[in-house]
């Protein structure tokens, strides 16, 4: 076969990730590559950390984005923090609750999970009997918003409680970050991670990470090396720490951190409060279509993310076919149930720059006019 | 402070890496975002795969990039071949003979290291008698071409050697690949891999990795999990398999991977032995000015890379203030010596599509005006 190059479409990305991109957020990413210790690369990594900081809402010194997606911000977060026999309590209630469960066993931990419903939030009760029950815990795992399901759970309640029983926690907040409030610092989280490509409205392949001073603390304090080399904290903290001197500890993606850059940027400009309110005003405009639909939705209103909205594929409806025909006559893509909800449930994401008027109005219009064919 | 947008000037890279980027390569960079599982992109990587097996030169099926940059690459390899307890002869003339050395203690292997000095090749006599002196070794450990020293070894030999001996190899192909000849079929080499930003020319943060058969089976009849998730190779190829339907396993790094796509096809299209002879050429005149400038280089005519000059910095010439002096004044990046050279030599890097006459030109003019300053 002869290859050519890629030219791709202009799609329209309403799936659970990655999210649409702004045209000024591409043009970031194809500026000129300079080299990963250029000192106006240190200085831009110095602003990507303070944008981070405030994207995160943290004072935490270490905060960075790995260099590589949101499942390996995941395993940085428990292969730093979990030590091999160590107890973590993992809340499981969606797909990425399980594979928080696998990165601990993977790590030599030793994994009590506390189930929940899909679709349903982490039971706060629950992990506060889980506590109680395993007093030799050291850390308390959870997803914040399940991109799975679209559940929120309580960061907050759930971040205190951990503190209560003096349990580190580790957080997914792949989907959560720039979409719904997320506030590390005010809610005492230690080990967050998050994603370039959902609501930060980035191209894929980065994690944005940030560890308190106590999970520093637990880093510095480990009796066994972390098992990866290349996620090892510890060696990463000398490449960002903006002492001047870099210490090289791999070549960092430039032009994908320009893309960063320019995104949190732009989250910055709006303000957080401004981007969380846009991300509800969106979700409601959808809802209501929906509903006038005749849409059930997966997870109930008060833990329904407004930038992931699950809903159940009507009787007699080939899911497939239906997703098949949005992409080829509209350039839409929505998104397909996962796990436990794979050929039960669409997810229309409604993320960073996604969240517009324009792209709901044509995802109800287009999905009213592929169901009525 | 006020953060704007990262405006970057135009360096000119002819350090270690990155490398100089075609502006192709950056356009294609920076198309619009599609879905990870879209169907034009699934065939998009269907093509990367082929494109990638010209690369390597092999037919192996499992022939992938990993989304993240080469250092994870290299833990790819050994956390997927290496099970606890195992031995691995590995070899050491440089900064990555000793990280692959660490990725195998990580991975709870047993490493037997044969060392060379920096700026040798390896010795194939001594790995020879490792090989014989360790019958219990399971992998044989190098790396073909080092980029801390500029130093390429006999991978064809020791790839020979080891399938005598029965023992799979790893082979770090991170600067060799698109520049020198590398041939992972004839050379009967199991897993390789290598980096986006050498002398493939593309943005860093992917590393393309391939197996053979014979290192698939190893993965396949390993008695326990691979330590990481991320990395676990078993879980990857369901997504790149190209049998129409993909699992999902993270989000693929899209627009980088466009940027392989068609750094790829830039490398097909010139034609591989058109390319290492292109950088052949263009370390000849960049030999010939050096010398005439009177430069020494760090590693002997027969085993020098032409894609990776080392030379020492001259007596009482402070080296930073050099490299300084060049990117200030000419937007031109060399690379410091790494490890035991640093302070001690420069690395002028000839990759991809750095390796250009105007490169070359500017490189010994711009040095001779500094030193003469």
């Amino acid at each position: 076969m002869t290859i050519q190059s890629f030219i791709p479409p202009h799609r329209i990305l309403m799936g659970p990730g990655p999210s649409d991109i702004s045209p000024q957020v591409l043009q970031a990413l194809s500026r000129p590559t300079v080299g990963h210790l250029d000192p106006l690369f240190v200085a831009m990594m110095d602003e990507l950390k303070s944008l981070l900081k405030y994207a995160f809402q943290t004072e935490n010194e270490f905060t960075i984005a790995v260099s590589a997606p949101g499942s390996a911000g995941m395993e940085t977060c428990f292969v730093n923090l979990v030590e091999p026999g160590e107890k973590v309590i993992v809340c499981r209630n969606g797909v990425f609750g399980e594979r928080m469960r696998e990165n601990v066993v993977r790590a030599g931990g030793i994994a009590e999970v506390v189930d929940d419903e899909w679709g349903a939030p982490v039971s706060v009760d629950k992990v506060e009997q889980a506590l109680k029950a395993n007093p030799d815990a050291k850390v308390l795992a959870f997803v914040h918003a399940e991109t799975s399901t679209g559940a929120c759970s309580d960061a907050e309640a759930l971040g205190k409680l951990a503190k209560q029983y003096g349990v580190l926690t580790i957080v997914d907040a792949v989907t959560s970050l720039g979409g719904v409030p997320l506030k590390i610092d005010e809610w005492q989280l230690d080990a967050v991670y998050s994603g370039s490509q959902k609501c930060l409205s980035c191209v894929p392949g980065l994690s944005p990470v940030t560890f308190s001073p106590a999970a520093i603390e637990k880093i510095q304090s480990r009796k066994t090396p972390v098992q990866s080399w290349f996620l090892d904290q510890s060696l990463v903290l000398g490449y960002w720490s903006g002492e001047g001197k870099r210490s090289y500890h791999h070549t960092a993606p430039v032009n994908s951190l320009y893309a960063l850059h320019e995104a949190l940027l732009i989250l910055k400009n709006e303000g957080l409060e401004a981007a969380w309110a846009r991300h509800r005003e969106m979700h409601e405009k959808l809802k209501l279509g929906l509903e006038k639909l005749g849409f059930e939705f997966v997870v109930e209103q008060e833990s329904r993310l407004p930038q992931l909205n699950a809903i159940y594929v009507p009787e007699g409806i080939d899911e497939a076919k239906v997703r098949t025909h949005l992409l080829e006559t509209y350039n839409l893509e929505i998104g397909a149930g996962l796990g436990a909800l794979a050929g039960k449930a669409w997810r229309i994401g409604l993320m960073g720059y996604g969240a517009r008027s324009e792209n709901v109005a044509l995802c109800l219009r287009a999905l009213e006019e592929s169901l009525n064919q």
